[in-house]
């Protein structure tokens, strides 16, 4: 004998979030039948209503339910800065380092040859147009120091190369905080080869 | 900046979940925006169907869409056991372990006059009822061997006395393929005064 249907369903359907195998699924199952039932009432509501609303920015290609992004829109912003980053995480994580006041365009992932992401894909030709007509000087590409971030960011320079404007990449090193003796050799040979000559 | 309200939303409301915070809620509704929406939606109308429809079973508790669950209807287990056991993952557990085809009995907790849950909270009454009226000829009680499952199953047995059925509980001890070595002394305690004499 097993769990009665609907609730073998919800325990199949919790599966899909990332990180969430069966033994924390029918804990969550049990907790939520047992002892919430309106957060799962409010869960439910509220998957409902991202699925449906959100889409993404016409503009910067984050995940939005507005037609442009309130960063896009927003007065203040300076729009000769465009930050390139992978994924809407990226922008908030920028956004809660504080510092940049520039605007965004999100890839939506990065390229990948193997799982067929091409250029279209994470919109390399909206990114080109936007930065020829919106009055672009810098292009800051912040995608991850992963293999594939930056065959991304070297395929997005090459390819702005010719409309004139300035390109830079964040740097990689140590973290601030951290210590050498606990940083990767990849890191650290990033960091020495990023040296710069200290001015005093 | 942040995420647009309905990522909030949803972000929050992840949080209903056991083990989920803040970060992890962030990675599962990227994932699902991104990735699964399809996943989403699954997962908004499962679990409205299981607000909506399980509730409990009218003879042993747990919890069911039905009025009366599977086990309880079903024509080949004995009536003349009954399990007591905490929760619906109790009884799973001891269904996946197999050997045991009585019946149930699920208190849905235990006692905790801490928390203010007494002996109705746990349906005891049900429980002597169903007993005397049910032919039950043994009560085997399942709580958890924790302080609060072992005072359960104490309260339980002396209420089950005056009706003169069969009252035991499950054995404790070091678990079979443990080391003793890794078993901690309250259960190695436990397992020396439970021993029992060899017989050939
Ligand atoms: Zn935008
Ligand atoms: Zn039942």
């Amino acid at each position: 004998m097993s769990f009665s249907p609907l609730i073998v369903r919800l325990m199949d359907a919790l599966q899909c979030l990332p990180g969430v195998g069966p033994k924390s699924a029918q804990r969550m199952v049990l907790h939520l039948l047992e002892r919430d039932r309106q957060g799962a009432s409010q869960l439910s509501e509220a998957l409902k209503a991202a699925v449906e609303g959100v889409g993404h920015c016409q503009r910067c290609r984050t995940l939005t339910e507005k037609d442009i992004c309130d960063i896009c829109t927003h007065p203040e912003r300076d729009g000769e800065q465009l930050c390139v980053v992978e994924t809407p995480a990226d922008v908030l994580a920028i956004e809660q380092a504080g510092g940049y006041s520039g605007h965004y365009f999100v890839l939506m992932g990065h390229l990948s040859p193997i799982d067929g992401v091409g250029p279209e894909d994470i919109g390399v030709d909206q990114l080109l147009a936007q930065v020829e007509t919106d009055g672009v000087r810098e292009v800051i590409l912040a995608t991850n120091p992963t293999v594939e971030g930056e065959a991304t960011a070297h395929y997005i320079a090459s390819a702005l190369r010719k409309l004139g404007v300035k390109v830079s990449r964040i740097a990689h090193g140590v973290p601030l905080g951290g210590e050498l003796e606990y940083i990767d050799g990849g890191t650290l040979m990033h960091a020495f080869a990023g040296r710069r000559e200290l001015v005093d």
